[in-house]
């Protein structure tokens, strides 16, 4: 896929990953409804495969391969959840998967990547030093790289996730995605529109790394001097591919206090009885603090999904 | 209800309370079923009404009551899941709840069930001074005192559950619920052998309070010396119409450590991304201290609810 994935393309994408996918429940919960005075559906990645919407997009790139290239394997850089998505993958459909990962990855991240039979190559902590071993694996290897956002396959796969919303719940009001990378934003915002430009389409970000609502306000794309949120799945920046849907067809970026964000997923796990990591909580966090854009309506709340270390919960 | 609750009578429970209660789903998971060897269907009361199966007991208990009994209200002494569903029964009837809770209850209970609007009445912490208050309530305002489990009504509303689960997968081997007072376990064998007499229908239980497992082996209701199980609750004993079914309808109680329950716990909640109470999760403990029992099988587990306090995890 060369330019931005159509209606088509997503439709085309969604049927052929539905074999390495879940389909995920979409849940309500009244007593929250009540709190925000907005009815809320929210689409549970958290039990997506992986535990995190990015089994849709790396599924998306695998069966974009033609069989010579899926030969040569699959290969990134990650020690999140795109890394267990790249490997489950690789997994799923009997090719190598080849991960860099950073020598201070926790142990915990390392070995789920393992179980999947993944060949984990180790790198000095900083970006460049990844990046460089990244550069030598692909070389010795010729497996492709499956980049975590900036690739249109990827945003045409996170693109699911809202489409499977909206195909469940049609007239929403509002859809809402966390923003890091872009990728879930990106499908979201494409989903939406085609299914109805009057859809608002929102994305959701901690205020401590606000370089997608400061690119959507400035026209080009910033960075982010700390990267200390609870958040840790949204310390990335935009790429280009994804800075350009989100310019065109996202209506506005909401920044959140991290205090928001554990009080929404603290509401999300007592209320819900779902475990949903910080990121996946910033969606409701934005609901809390700009309640005056919610009332009354109908809003979809991509949960991005439920990866977290139960010993290290903050609360 | 004066007997034994029939099949008819279960049957017509569900009917009545069904306006009342979630039918909560069944959740399945390839890598506990890869653990265990077994196919596991988790029937999710953490997702009821109150966060616990305890609703469809209440419920149960209220249809039930003819309008002269519903005008003067309803009473327990609970400092547990039963105090919220009854007060949520109450509210949803447009009647009186008075809960009699025992000074050293955690205010997070004592606000739950304040906020269903009912009234709560302070006892001393002993069973007995709970017990002498709930006579005082009962007898100035003549409420009905709808006792946690030793009651058809509520035995015949905790039924309801399995029935749901026989419902979705109708040839499932074996059952399992956890024991405390036996309300839910008595009601989880009626339903199974109600729909087929060869299920087998086991109740789980912590080895710290298996005065259930001794009074299935004793022919005579057992008491426990101590109750400090993790598994709060299940700290209770049988009644007497519970011990009754069990008696007659169980096939064996299985007795589980208490770091299998801890184990149990956080396999639910890392691997299904579900919040479960420790309670829910000794059914699962069950299964991975007696794996003999359960391989090949297809067992139905009743997670019997999602309460925990966020601060006090065991991990």
């Amino acid at each position: 896929m060369d330019q931005l994935p159509t209606r088509e393309d997503i439709a085309k994408t969604h049927r052929a990953i539905q074999p390495y996918i879940h389909r995920t429940p979409v849940l309500t919960n009244q007593t929250i409804n009540q709190l925000t005075e907005a009815t809320l559906y929210f689409k549970c990645e958290n039990f997506q495969k992986v535990g995190a919407f990015k089994m849709r997009g790396a599924s998306s790139a695998v069966v974009a391969l033609d069989d010579d290239l899926k030969y040569r394997g699959i290969a990134t850089h990650s020690s999140g959840n795109h890394a267990q998505a790249v490997a489950l993958s690789a997994k799923m459909h009997g090719i190598e998967a080849h991960i860099v990962m950073p020598k201070n990855a926790p142990s915990i991240k390392r070995n789920a990547v393992e179980e999947y039979g993944a060949t984990i190559y180790t790198s000095g902590n900083l970006i460049k030093d990844r990046e460089e071993k990244m550069k030598e694996v692909l070389e010795s290897t010729g497996a492709t790289f499956i980049h975590p956002y900036n690739n249109y396959h990827i945003i045409a796969g996170q693109a699911t996730a809202a489409k499977e919303l909206l195909e469940d719940f049609p007239d929403l009001d509002i859809l809402m995605a966390p923003v890091g990378g872009g990728g879930l934003l990106s499908g979201t915002a494409l989903s939406s529109k085609y299914h109805d430009a009057l859809i608002k389409v929102y994305g959701a970000e901690p205020k401590l790394v606000d370089d997608a609502y400061r690119s959507f306000k400035s026209g080009k794309i910033e960075t982010n001097d700390r990267i200390d949120t609870i958040a840790d799945g949204l310390r990335t920046m935009l790429g280009e591919k994804t800075f350009q849907v989100i310019s065109q067809y996202v209506d506005d970026i909401l920044t959140v206090e991290e205090e928001s964000i554990i009080k929404a997923m603290r509401l999300i796990w007592e209320r819900m009885k779902i475990v949903v990591e910080p990121s996946g909580a910033v969606p409701l966090a934005a609901v809390l603090e700009h309640p005056e854009l919610f009332k009354g309506k109908k809003v979809g709340l991509i949960i991005s999904g439920g990866n977290v270390d139960l010993q290290e919960l903050p609360f």
